[in-house]
């Protein structure tokens, strides 16, 4: 029962299926004592109805399910700090996965320094010393801001969110990195951050279009954001793409319907998720196994907010930065 | 440590002051075997990347944290009953919460049988047992119903989902019912019955629209399907409300965005939320407590997809079914 590998197969067998008919499962927490492991991964998350952060956590827990592992989830919206420095020295689970560190966050630090197994996934924090597996946000978002350029566009708004959040900070960075490439370098009053709510971007764009020279062109940094751009560009009856283009970044489900037909950038969540796990289930197994941080490749998806226009041909970005999380600003 | 009241305040707190100094977490394990209890609530939810269950889900984790219980999560679409009844055995957890049980489903009997604090929330079985906390479907589609009548709707189509669900069996009943009052019960041409997922409901409105006579108003059965009846029917050229009034249920977040504009009955999550947790917190400290059944009422929100045309004065609908999962159908 405890899995171990000395025991013959059919013996093994027999016995569970005895088990089974007795009705018999280990008392969960008894079995926790004697084998000094759980079976449970923590999953920290925040802004679970995030039609994102909703389908990295449905794949999460799939995955988890299938290795047998059971998904705590606690939500660091509600007394982030407090909740995991607990959690941790609980040691109610075997491992952690973050889904929403911060490079100010102090809570995946804590899980660090406690020597306890944890992978940030989605969103990473620069230098720290642990396992990360992040979309590639610098090289997706450089790619949207070429193709908005090799469309033609000069005027292009920015719809961002707080820079201390890892993906905000490499979308950014991709995007105007590849404005400024192109000879049309984003100028701050073109810029709009905000929180990651789909009311900020509805905001953002009303603020935007209502400047002397609108933007013809939108980069909303996630999905969501995106939606509220494509909402609030309605709600003054700007039309999407005939008055201004929108892109977006993610490519969640509901991008696709025919209430955005959402130009994005896909975040292969499944890919995410998967390396994720492996790299925890790595980890638990051995501890002083040197950190990796894992980049998943994303790809623009072309749809009709952006007048379904062809994705120009690849080209290589500059180099990404090193240190973006600690760089000043 | 264990909360026991037999201890002095300020020795209490001087006592947690130095273990805190100290970095001193009880073990929580060692801790469950001790106190015969875990402090945490297991949560047995599908369809996590469904709008209204993401919402639920958030709402759930934020109730019990704020009474101090971890929130340990299970999604049914993984193998479901074997799942189940291994949890329940286990136990993990001091209670359970089901979101989403079935008139066939057995993990929830399972629980019930076992003798486990357990609540069904949002979706209830009709005869079991067990507390139970439920949105007034019947009677906010109902409403619905009259509603579209008194606007002068003669042709009026339904997509609606599997009648084991309790949700879809009432809504669906409350509906017909006041259309059958209202002298235009509906012809099942009209309705069309799929999985609760966006596209299932963009192919039903498709369906409906091209029939002879198609349907001037549509009732579908959750928001989720209402926006894939409203992008359905941009999707061949039909537009909403103009051509077709489209109505759903639950009143998501996004169903007050522009994109959909919705006109909907709301459920109150955080009621609900509440009540559940309420009535778990009682079970857990009295297992011998009568069950009880709450329904929370729910009310019409009008919004663009039926012309913000205002609600008829409320009338007092037929008396409902009282065994709507076990009738015949």
């Amino acid at each position: 029962m405890s899995g171990s590998t000395r025991v013959n197969e059919r013996t093994r067998a027999r016995v569970l299926a005895v088990l089974d008919e007795v009705n018999y499962t280990p008392h969960a927490v008894a079995r926790a004592m004697k084998v000094g492991r759980t079976d449970s991964v923590g999953v920290f998350m925040s802004r679970i109805t995030s039609p994102f952060h909703a389908a990295l956590l449905d794949a999460i827990g799939r995955r988890l399910a299938a290795e047998g592992l059971q998904m705590i989830l606690w939500n660091l919206e509600h007394d982030p700090h407090e909740l995991a420095q607990r959690v941790i020295r609980q040691r109610l689970v075997d491992g952690f996965l973050f889904t929403s560190a911060t490079f100010t966050s102090r809570s995946d630090k804590a899980a660090v320094a406690a020597g306890v197994p944890a992978v940030l996934l989605h969103r990473g924090v620069t230098g720290l010393d642990c396992d990360q597996v992040v979309g590639d946000n610098y090289r997706g978002a450089w790619d949207v801001g070429r193709y908005v350029l090799e469309a033609g566009h000069t005027k292009i708004g920015l719809v961002s969110a707080p820079l201390e959040v890892s993906t905000a900070a490499e979308r950014e960075y991709g995007f105007r990195t590849a404005l400024r490439k192109g000879g049309h370098p984003a100028r701050e009053p073109d810029i709009v951050r905000g929180a990651f709510t789909h009311s900020a971007a509805h905001g953002a764009i009303r603020e935007l279009l209502a400047r002397p020279v609108p933007p013809t062109a939108v980069f909303a940094i996630t999905d969501l954001l995106a939606h509220g751009v494509v909402d609030g560009a309605r709600s003054v009856g700007a039309r999407v793409p005939d008055d201004v283009w929108v892109c977006g970044f993610d490519n969640v489900e509901m991008s696709s319907w025919e209430a955005y037909d959402l130009t994005t950038v896909n975040q292969p969540i499944e890919e995410l998720v998967d390396t994720g796990v492996k790299l925890l289930k790595r980890r638990m197994a051995d501890r002083d196994a040197r950190p990796r941080t894992v980049r998943i490749p994303c790809e623009l998806v072309v749809r009709g907010s952006t007048a379904n226009t062809a994705l120009p041909e690849p080209v290589t970005p500059p180099r990404r930065p090193r240190n973006l999380g600690t760089m000043k600003r």
